[in-house]
């Protein structure tokens, strides 16, 4: 294993406090129990917001934390769900008294977590609800998942719930402008390498030197199945249909199209897919308005990509085009 | 080799049309020859700045072109110069009328080429100054290099040299500011594992799993030496160690702190980088009043980082706190 790391079990506390000395203007560290928050607390009046789950996805979510987006991150260990005691202390500090809304990724430990948490807020009378975000179309049901998995899509819900509450809606206003992003946002994934937890120090799973799995998961757990690699063109073939098939895509609509780097795919890899993915949706008369590329929703060092299409409207276009002050996402 | 391309031969125009198509709110994609020029063309009355170098070091440097930094950038094939009826025709496209500044990293290739493109202008009466950005202190002399290597300290000298031209600065200022950021800014990098150049198919050098190869070219040149795997703290030590002694930075002075990632690495392992890194200015009693954080000058999917270090003053501080709006850097 070959990383720039100190002690495997300290890499996430180590690199969460790198994060906030680079970003000071942005967020502040809170280290026992630990969390990201927003710099200078709660915005009074305003739905806070907050997300988390398992290290190694990075910049999801800390990189989110700030104007027009998040007001906490929860980081876990890597690959691994934050305790309901560093979820709850980051419920508070983000409720500015109109109530927090948790964004979660569709996984058990994190399910589980965050509803624990949500209890122990409200027992000092901070209001949670909950969206859970499940945009994977790989595999119903997976390693850590019952249903569908959380993954790139997160990005779309934490940036337009983020401007909705940031103009003022309230705790029910937010939440369901969260799930109306949920309900139209999908995507899919593509592995030509693993990963390799620090703690675990050998890659998460074999993947054959000639080889890539389709619709992986972002921790690697198994997708729909293994084919020989493939041109990127086919590949971005295979997880734009399953996306807009998905999805219902019809002629005319608009959508937000978002390739998502999985950590160590080059940008040049990233603009290939992404101009076929335009193609192919062109090809169908759907019309892509917005457009994000980059590596958002990482996992660790894995090369590979994710194609996520959200269906747009006026509203949803407009909140994600509202301003938006983080560590990784700024306009 | 995996990677999610189709021809290795047409990697890079594929790449640079998706780049346009994602991106057409602000740059055009001119194909016959290869540039990305600012939308809209030339900004009358402004300097214009143009670079350009080998691909496969994305977002540098089309990602950077745009408000506030460069009017237009030139891809090479990967790892390899433009050639100079590529960068004669960037020239043109960037001249407002009051001439270019041209921002060459020094590797002989580049040098030569830009040298011609520069000919080439001028006997069409577009002015062109040229700056040499070379600040790998790793080695004197390289692969492909008379002097020391133009690496990730690039990103400084284009957006302070794009602030101050934006800001109406005339040629022979705008060329004195780059000038003064190429004296005052230095970089070195490590690199963790090689990557492979698309139409070679094949790892552009051997490092073995149990080393480290401290001084990295961003080409995979040889660098100082190689050592065992250490820990992120003790590499980084190396790494700051040398830029900071270099710069012969005293106590007192303010600096830019900017971890680069190679393309493949991590971000929470460039956070934990930084956060020693700026644990080892500090101590040094330098303060880091700027930073940056993430993967801008890239070895396609090289895992491994660098450590660049700005000496700022006023002025400097100024014109990188300016408004940039580009695809990579956006503030």
């Amino acid at each position: 294993m070959k990383k720039l790391i100190n002690d495997p079990q300290n890499v996430v506390t180590e690199s969460v406090q790198g994060f906030g000395l680079a970003h000071a203007d942005l967020v502040a560290v809170h280290t026992d129990p630990l969390f990201v928050a927003r710099v200078g607390g709660a915005v009074q009046g305003k739905v806070g917001l907050v997300s988390g789950g398992g290290s190694g996805h990075e910049p999801l979510h800390a990189g989110f934390v700030g104007h027009g987006m998040l007001d906490a991150a929860v980081p876990g260990a890597m690959f691994t769900s934050p305790t309901p005691d560093q979820i709850a202390p980051a419920f508070t500090a983000a409720d500015g008294g109109a109530g927090v809304l948790a964004i979660v990724k569709n996984y058990t430990g994190d399910v589980l977590n965050f509803e624990t948490a949500v209890e122990l807020a409200e027992a000092e009378d901070v209001e949670v609800r909950t969206v859970l975000v499940n945009d994977d179309v790989a595999v119903e049901d997976s390693l850590y998942t019952a249903g569908r998995r959380g993954v790139a899509g997160t990005v779309a819900v934490e940036k337009i719930a983020g401007a909705a509450a940031e103009r003022g809606d309230d705790l029910a206003a937010v939440t369901a402008v969260a799930e109306r992003v949920v309900a139209n946002v999908r995507t899919m994934g593509v592995a030509l390498t693993a990963c390799t937890v620090p703690h675990a120090g050998r890659p998460s799973f074999d993947l054959p030197e000639d080889e890539v799995e389709i619709g992986i998961g972002i921790h690697g757990e198994p997708g729909r199945h293994r084919i020989p690699l493939a041109s990127a063109d086919e590949i971005t073939g295979m997880l734009v249909t399953a996306v807009a098939d998905d999805l219902a895509l019809t002629e005319g609509e608009r959508v937000l199209l978002l390739v998502n780097g999985m950590g160590g795919t080059p940008a040049s890899e990233l603009y290939v897919v992404y101009g076929q993915a335009r193609r192919l949706l062109e090809a169908r008369g759907v019309e892509v308005t917005r457009s994000l590329v980059g590596s958002y929703v990482t996992s660790l060092e894995m090369q590979g990509a994710s194609v996520t299409v959200l269906r747009l409207d006026d509203e949803l276009t407009a909140l994600w085009d509202a301003p938006v002050h983080t560590a990784a996402l700024r306009w």
